[in-house]
């Protein structure tokens, strides 16, 4: 953090999500990647954005240490962790066809917030370990009324299977999506205006 | 128009845009591509979308025509047209580069509209002629402010040069659109719920 100029760095994203892999890749930084092996569960009391940062934060960090020293100095973790949230519940993944579909049933109709944390963890010389910055994004989303039978067709389509609130904005989900407010990108999984300004910040320049 | 139940049909778009045809084949619809051969000619006096809304038209009922006795009754021909408008000015694709900095230079920091027309032909028996409909889906999108370096970066980048509004948000432009209202797919080129919606009033089931 603190250099001016343009440097190129090492750059790791630690999530296993193509999603993520793909709109990382759109704005022309290498990188690789290394899932992070995390649980992702929410603590007693916690409010989603202090959630959805500290996940973030937790999965940069768990793949910073597990690349110790084997990583060059000013290598740096990009983590992120997107939560769907309908009032005060945060809707994770869902477990199976009956759970997405109880999902998709209360998003239908209405206006929900998709909160995106992202952290930059930048692995320094010892014995500095580690400097990083998490930040959080929001953006509201509103599906279109569905009926039973197009929640259904959804669900059997595969699609929700393994995403946060049982959709996906990028496939079949884009005719249910009616609106959006805030970063677009934000909803697929990484808010990208965001990050290249994080990135700046350790000197990495995306523009 | 007005079949009730599930109508499988031929689908032609009209657009060259290699953005609408990946926006089409996500939704699974088979559909072929045929260019129309129109000039996208602003009219005197003409509003914004009403512009939008006769250019899609125009498109899907050239291509229409094109195809004459040769499409199979009930072929269906989907026409888009995209228009990016600041204040009362409506920004076409740029010229040359330094055209593309001055579209840049005025949308850099402030929220404009984006405007697709959409529209869909049914190419019905003779002596019946076309059945069609057309709409008009805006949504605003904010830039983030831009230094002079980072436009010119980004025109180097050679993704302004055959888009309207000198930007697309497919790729490093995404870091760029800070915040959208409204429907996101729209500012790529193709409102997806909206199309999905007067496809199912010609009887073709998206969801």
């Amino acid at each position: 953090m603190g250099e001016t100029g343009v440097l190129t760095r090492p750059i790791v994203l630690a999530s296993g999500s193509p999603r993520r892999q793909d709109l990382l890749g759109r704005i022309g930084l290498a990188f690789r990647v290394m899932v992070p092996g995390l649980a992702e569960e929410r603590l007693p009391g916690e409010e989603p954005p202090a959630m959805a940062r500290r996940l973030a934060l937790e999965k940069a960090v768990w793949v910073a240490r597990e690349l110790g020293g084997e990583a060059i100095p000013g290598t740096l973790v990009i983590g992120a962790d997107t939560i769907v949230v309908l009032g005060d519940e945060v809707l994770g993944k869902p477990a199976d066809a009956e759970e997405a579909y109880a999902m998709l049933s209360k998003l239908s109709g209405r206006t929900h917030r998709v909160l995106t944390g992202v952290a930059v963890v930048e692995i320094a010389s010892p014995p500095d370990g580690f400097v990083s910055r998490a930040e959080v994004e929001e953006t509201l989303v509103t599906f279109r009324p569905l009926s039973p039978e197009e929640i259904w067709r959804y669900i059997e389509s595969g699609e929700p299977m393994d995403k946060a609130g049982a959709y996906g904005v990028q496939g079949l989900g884009s005719v249910i999506v009616q609106r959006v407010e805030g970063c677009f990108f934000n909803v697929v999984g990484l808010p990208l205006p965001r990050l290249a300004r994080l990135l700046k910040e350790f000197g990495v320049r995306v523009l």
